[in-house]
């Protein structure tokens, strides 16, 4: 990643909720995306002041058919050329059906390009929830499941992987009364999300289930990416875990893996390019697929801009207490100290562009 | 400009449009402000597909009431402690209005601030049009004159200079009928929006009044920073033309121009920054202004991402060929051509980052 702009030249479609102060959804994954040198059409599904987790906040949605509308307008400029789609905060089950029907139509179109089916790759992180706390409506779990076969990638998160989420409740139809508990039953659930809804490519990030090799204080993502004949090809990267709540960590990560999938694969035999969904062939072996290099090179940033997101927190504060009316402990209680908190928390991304191009940091994979 | 962040620390609340697919409005200057290091606060005005040069789009504006409702909703979380504020497209009067609340809010603040009154700074381009046609309704020139003066530095671009623009307008009120003819009454009318509005720097930009010393093919800008006693200190830089119909010049000349301003002050006595409007004393020469030495690095920046822009678009138009059913001269005709242009036109900025952070190229300014 010596070069100057490792990821070739790609047009992303990057779908998410907008933030006007703060760093989630598509305030984080677009520039995320821009800095590694990837061309980002933002379509905003919200425009909040500020993300929910401060417990106030001021904007509106976007409707789902006005998102369409949107999508439209692009096309009939002929601005739909996209190489890619990221797909993240969709208010509500009938925007998540609009973002369905944009996700399929770019998949059509693409099965018809010269290029070959590998010409569109959609990354789906269905966001619902995050440490316990479900963000959207029952609706819209069934309202994924109906688009998640169309997409190339997901990125669910170890609650959207829980009993209330987006894997358990596919279970409850189709896992045969699988519960998550273990890595076994992680591993099962993964197995079937291949074989019945053939989704290539899957990271649970933030896996906190236990085993016997994780050390204290750390987590893991687990991975796969399937066969020609649906079985899983399955790894697990372990990585520190940093003791603060962050909000725009699952954007960031999807933004990352995003580009950095498309480079792994540039980086392969031109052929694997052309192919649907970008699948390895299956002599490939699990530790060479492109998306077990993409995750190690993405948990590397992720960590160095967590880190330094902790190590400026006290200046963060000290310039917070200095510039707003807030401080810690002092009048106006637990709700000063819960905005301090969530602002000090905001992801620090503009001043760590290194970490995101080029960072040090390396998390190895292992087969699993 | 080696270090890596040349601009110190910066939260900017930029106001604009935001455009899916293209680089115009807050879509091209909040990666801008970010690629120099700014945290930016981006309340998008409207949200549209593309922008309005392609003459087809779909998408909506945001009302005056919830542009400052979303400004309330930082407020309330204590997130309006900004050191600058871009202002760029506002979509009608009512809007510019909420707009100018929003500045003078700061404004008002900022008086207060133990670090003094120059711990606010508002860079204000007053987009109302370009190349001789209006964006915005006529009522949107008044609502502009009424809050300019709670600028601190001002760009409008040549047309809003002009006799339907701007300063003509408000010369038709202010100006005793001078006409903005020649290089000499552009100087006059700086003069008189320093000295009636107090406007403390002003900059026009893309200034194409036949001047003496203006080789063909040459543009030039004109500005001025105030003296205690409102006098001008007037420059000019002169500039190759780029011979082609750009989109966004003025968002990213804008954006550009508050990250070296700021970074040209900090690099002055600190006593500077706490000043009112950064306004250095009547003994600093005019070549020694921060404007000045901001000017010289934007335009070096601005020329270099607009020549590889125009280097890279034969490339860009094979590929849309390649891409998209569009052609040049083909079926479709003069729509499907206009399309291909304005695509083709759009700046090409996330792989020329190094252009932003480290022009290479530099135009001096001449004291006139």
């Amino acid at each position: 990643m010596a070069s100057e702009f490792p990821v070739p030249e790609t047009r992303v479609l990057a779908i998410a909720s907008h933030v006007v102060s703060g760093n989630v959804g598509n305030k984080i994954a677009v520039f995320t995306l821009q800095s590694l040198g990837c061309e980002v059409a933002a379509l905003n599904t919200v425009q909040f002041s500020n993300h929910t987790g401060y417990r106030q906040w001021t904007g509106s949605k976007v409707s789902a058919e006005e998102i369409y509308s949107l999508y439209q307008g692009l096309k009939q400029s002929y601005l739909d050329d996209f190489d890619m789609m990221l797909s993240g905060y969709i208010p509500g089950a009938e925007a998540v059906a609009a973002v369905g029907r944009i996700g399929k139509d770019l998949r059509e179109k693409s099965l018809a390009e010269p290029s070959g089916p590998g010409s569109f790759f959609w990354v789906l992180d269905p966001v619902m929830g995050d440490n316990g706390r479900l963000y959207v409506s029952e609706e819209v779990i069934p309202a994924y499941q109906a688009l998640v076969e169309h997409a190339d990638l997901i990125l669910p998160n170890q609650f959207e992987a829980e009993p209330r989420g987006f894997i358990a409740n596919a279970e409850s139809r189709v896992l045969s009364g699988v519960k998550i508990v273990d890595m076994d039953t992680l591993k099962e659930a993964i197995k079937v999300l291949h074989r019945r809804y053939r989704i290539p490519h899957i990271i649970i990030t933030s896996v906190r289930l236990p085993a016997p090799d994780l050390p204290p204080r750390h987590l893991s993502v687990v991975g796969s990416t399937m066969t020609s004949d649906l079985r899983p090809r399955l790894f697990k990267i372990i990585f520190p875990a940093i003791d603060c709540y962050f909000s725009g960590t699952g954007d960031m990560f999807a933004a990352l893996t995003t580009a950095r999938m498309r480079q792994a694969v540039w980086e392969e035999d031109a052929d694997l390019r052309t192919r649907r969904s970008w699948l390895s062939g299956d002599d490939v072996d699990v530790l060479s697929l492109p998306l077990v290099r993409a995750a190690e090179c993405v948990l590397g940033s992720m960590h160095e801009v967590l880190t330094k997101t902790v190590d400026g927190m006290a200046a963060a504060t000290e310039k917070a207490e200095a510039t707003t009316g807030l401080v810690d402990g002092g009048e106006g209680g637990e709700k000063k100290a819960h905005l301090l908190r969530s602002r000090n928390a905001e992801l620090r991304l503009v001043r760590n562009l290194a970490s995101l191009r080029d960072p040090q940091a390396r998390f190895k994979a292992k087969a699993i």
